[in-house]
């Protein structure tokens, strides 16, 4: 009953050796010697019945144990409120970052009711303290054009707030609950040097004291705006003081994109309801119906770099702690313009050399393609053909427009490949368009010609390429985010999971390559980075706040723990690593108000303790270094036999402490 | 400008027909015809820089768009309270079920303050409103000794609770929040016919009625509770008075397993910490040591058929609502004896056949392995060698050992595959061992022998066979789940995902076939079930309120929907379909109790809808057929835009509505 003399593969060594630069998919160095003529691969997928179309998918995006995805995507994760971290091409879910919804996995929000990220992002003018979010539209923050892989920022459609998150530790620092809007879909996206992150509203707003109005003064009283909000560019948050409004329309401003090259100094704004239907009652149709009428909405084109320029020269209101540049004035200064876009369009993107604008129609069945150079002539000209019922200029659409390419039915979104392509998701017909851009993007034969016709599987809404939306995409993978699985994945009762497909784009036609049905999160939109722009810290310095990137002012070494009672409070100084929390024993008295400041001290890789507290809310994740505060009132008699919930050691199940909340007099 | 003729590929037929009965990996009927020679397989190998192994493992796990995976591992979420399901081999996460921590994607937890499956599960004696857990053993329900894909239990490690997932629509209908213990670990594991979910305290608790007792009466007034609850074999639910607690010594019960066919109608449980350590002080050491001193620990076995009649005869307590049989009863009545276990042991998990108990050491290098067969004649004979401190009688360890198996440093649990053949994880070492049972499970040739030592990726913890916990497991594939992930991915910030690892143990040795760096969520166990033994709903008859799997009372149908105000209430009747809610404008004023009361009337698969309202933590998810009723008091004034934030169709953007909350007297 001995083991067997067996050499353990030693994994740190081979895998640390193989991993080195291996980008899977890019590099492909370590030629196989024992692949033979391939005969056994063949038998493989035959006994497996692959066809030999799978067979090759297969092996074009496997990544093998201790090899490394050369991308990551950052999708949202819908009304989940989080950011989910899928490897390409392995499309293997990897992290999930929560940003607007509470998370006891990560102890993110779990700390305590009244403090952290959290509360701290729920504007208790505007809201309840909100445990959720709707999160759309990741922007990777951008240097020239490109990822730099320092911070992300994200929608909550929902409430009208931005998340940011530290790319240094893959956390979310901050929620800001943006004044005056009530909702949040144009955006966000960052201008080229992450000077501002951009969001505006989906639905208007009362611009009334207390946030209402009747739908009978909907024209006159209700109002989007169009967000600009300023980037600190040492700690990436988002700085109220130094951000701005446009007051717009009560259109339903929808997608937006920023300028970039060509086009930089200028952002574009979908819209969609310039019926200004308020839905169904005894005398009006529903939405649906109503804001589909007319033939046309507007595309806003914001100058933000003019609309810098006004701030600063203090043409502005203060509106809810935001200075606000009001419509009359966003029209007189020239900062907003209108051009006729066919009906209830959703996507517009840039084109990488910022000379074009493509909006996808959705009831369209057709992208339409604006010219930067037209439209920046249109405006020098004053070539306008009247305004709309506000007064903004409307540029006519036939001045600016270089192309209107019928691709087919409902078109959402695009993403290009640097090649001169863009792609353009079909949610009706289920199915991506590959067709070319013009001349102003190097394209002079066969110019916005349809090239190919790449089926889905339902019901597509974003697709996303390496760097797609950004001045340098990388043409290699594109990712499919399908809306409906249906038949691509067996019941699992009555909600299917959205599907993400795999395609191979280096290839012509481009051929599929996996699909990943995915549970548990909705990706509306999503980015995709070379793995090598991104450089997080896996430990921190002793003592650190996350929240804060600096020393603790908690911070507890070993050997000074200790518990003081000092002000009302019952401070407990406590350290964490493998196998204890020290002190082991915490008792206090009900009623007592406790604040405990944990220490991780680990220095090792990987060491994640947690602080959980049964029977009660409490429950905070500690990396290596890290220092995090709980704020609690002992309000229940009781022996809690609090422990650490990550799977730590050996000895994990020891892991655990008492604390014992005597009744008053005991 | 126009699309090229091309045949769009007709998915739903492709899809289908490929897909009927095609178990990928079972059965491998649709033979590629165009892989050739192969010889383009491997040059697709080669050039991506894959080994051979690696090719043909790629190849082996596979599960191509289209088709299905054969099994699915119900995987706990650790401390985000929820259960994944994942895909074998294929390795994706088709869904998350949230049990115990609100979930805002589905809604769960977040339609009302005041109702639903989460307060109920928060028993106000013990606890305040709860809004996470910690997941840890899932455990499908059984008929004679298979899953059979009704229900699943999972329990709260963290607040001594197990919650009930419905099969039939895959969501919680129930979280049964058990009296008497503050934490759950010995379980959830079924009767072989689902007769009781068990579940066992981790860390004992006070017995005085506030729950608080001071660490120096730990060993007279601290006690640990094997709970039996009842399964309604109709509903699935839990029923409390059906269900029977035993008091057990303080020690910490840990894992448990259910004694089937030659072991049917026992428990046993494994405990640590027969030294009563209480945690550092001044005289103590850490729980660490000091649960570590002594060299055994106790098996608990319980005779779980006797209980029932003692429990029938009426000799129990009634204790917080539930019956509990007292300590020195469970004695007197032979419910209860111990067997010494090596020190502070992990897994206790029975084999197929139920002749053999193995016991995981954890702090000893190997598994001792009792024999059923012996512990019942000991139990007859009255074979004791003492009692513990407790009076509980001790079987001696020699009576009742089959083998004490040598497999390496830190076993913590064994699955088995239905060959004779056991496996067992060991965290130090970060390996599986495969060794072969004795005689009683067949195995005549080389009993309790180790044959294999496969080697994993760091720290694992549980592993998953298909079946690999019942009398019938298939023995095809094995999942790893890696505590530590380390270099298996790039650095994702100081928290590393879990890792997952999939072996073909169908060949040996065994081979790994892929690796699944798992971000969001730590599974300790798993259970894998053929996809064949589920079969749930896709589409609710019209109306269904999931809680009930009823009509509901506040179902509407198309043309009924009314606003109504009555009793102090505003009840709105809606009905929600592509693309509208009906009504689109529900006007009230500050201060008025809402019950919102939504169907879902559409008839189509996967045609789910939301109901989001901003600025508020109100969304609920409705799949075709479900009626939600949300209620809630309009508190703030304000317009607010609701809206499905489900995409779900063409016109998802146009999908929302008004509530407008008037100001009093307004």
């Amino acid at each position: 009953m001995k083991i067997p003399a067996m050499k353990r593969r030693d994994f740190l060594k081979v895998g640390g050796g193989v991993v080195a630069g291996a980008a899977v998919g890019i590099t492909g160095t370590n030629v196989g010697n024992n692949l033979g003529a391939g005969g056994e691969l063949a038998a493989v997928a035959s006994s497996r019945g692959l066809t030999g179309a799978e067979a090759r998918a297969a092996l074009t995006s496997v990544v093998p144990p201790g090899k490394y995805d050369p991308f990551f995507m950052f999708a949202s994760g819908g009304h989940s409120g989080q950011i989910s971290i899928i490897g390409i091409p392995s499309m293997r879910l990897l992290k999930i970052i929560p940003v607007f919804s509470r998370d006891s996995f990560s102890g993110y929000g779990f700390g305590t009711d009244v403090d952290g990220v959290i509360p701290r992002g729920s504007d208790p003018t505007k809201s309840n303290l909100l445990s959720w979010g709707d999160t759309h539209h990741p922007a990777l923050s951008e240097t020239e054009g490109r990822y730099d892989g320092r911070w992300l920022y994200v929608n909550d459609r929902a409430n009208g707030r931005i998340g940011m998150v530290d790319l240094a530790d893959y956390k979310t620092k901050q929620i800001y609950d943006i004044p005056n809007i009530g909702s949040a879909h144009g955006g966000v996206f960052v201008t080229p040097d992450s000077e501002y992150a951009h969001v505006s509203s989906i639905t208007p707003r009362p611009i009334t004291d207390n946030g209402y109005a009747p739908l009978e003064s909907y024209a006159d009283l209700y109002r989007g705006f169009s967000s600009w909000c300023a980037i600190d560019q040492t700690t990436g948050h988002l700085v109220p003081e130094k951000s701005f409004q446009i007051e717009l329309p009560p259109y339903n401003q929808d997608l937006a994109d920023m300028g970039k090259l060509a086009s930089a100094g200028y952002g574009f704004l979908n819209s969609f309801n310039a019926e200004l239907s308020v839905g169904m009652s005894h005398k009006n149709p529903p939405i649906e119906i109503g804001a589909a009428k007319n033939k046309y909405d507007y595309l806003h084109v914001i100058d933000w770099k003019k609309a810098e320029k006004v701030v600063a020269a203090g043409k502005i209101i203060m509106r809810n702690g935001i200075r606000v540049i009001p419509l009359q004035v966003a029209i007189s200064e020239g900062i907003l313009h209108f051009i006729p876009e066919p009906k209830n369009p959703h996507g517009v993107e840039v084109s990488p050399d910022g000379n074009y604008i493509v909006i996808a129609g959705k009831l369209d069945p057709a992208v339409t393609v604006y010219s930067i150079t037209m439209i920046k002539k249109a405006i020098e000209d004053k070539n306008f053909e009247g305004t709309d019922r506000y007064g903004v200029p409307i540029i006519p659409i036939t001045a600016v427009t270089a192309a209107h390419v019928e691709l087919g039915a409902g078109p959402l979104h695009t993403q290009y490949d640097g090649k001169g392509n863009a792609y353009t998701s079909l949610f009706i017909d289920s199915a991506i368009i590959k067709w070319t851009l013009g001349p102003d993007a190097g394209v002079t034969e066969k110019p916005f010609t349809v090239l190919e016709k790449i089926p889905v599987h339902y019901n597509i809404g974003h697709l996303a390429i390496p760097g797609g939306d950004t001045v340098a995409p990388v043409g290699t993978y594109m990712v499919a985010l399908n809306k409906w699985s249906l038949d691509q994945v067996q019941k699992l009762g009555p909600q299917h999971p959205v599907n993400l497909e795999l395609f191979d784009i280096n290839h012509t036609p481009p051929r599929v390559l996996s699909s990943l049905p995915l549970g548990g999160s909705e990706p509306h939109y999503a980015q995709i980075i070379s793995v090598d722009r991104l450089n997080p810290l896996t430990v921190y310095p002793p003592g650190t706040s996350p929240e804060t990137m600096a020393k603790s002012e908690f911070a507890t070494a070993s050997g000074q723990e200790r518990i003081v009672r000092a002000d009302g409070f019952v401070d407990v100084y406590a350290t964490v690593m493998r196998s204890h929390f020290t002190p082991e024993q915490i008792p206090v008295t009900v009623g007592e108000k406790l604040r405990i400041h944990l220490t991780n001290i680990e220095t090792a890789e990987n060491a994640t303790h947690t602080f959980a507290v049964p029977n009660h809310n409490l429950q905070a994740t500690l990396d290596p270094g890290e220092t995090v505060s709980v704020e609690f009132t002992a309000d229940r008699v009781g022996s809690f036999a609090f422990y650490c919930a990550q799977f730590c050691s050996a000895m994990h199940m020891e892991m655990y402490g008492w604390l014992l909340v005597a009744p008053a007099g005991a």
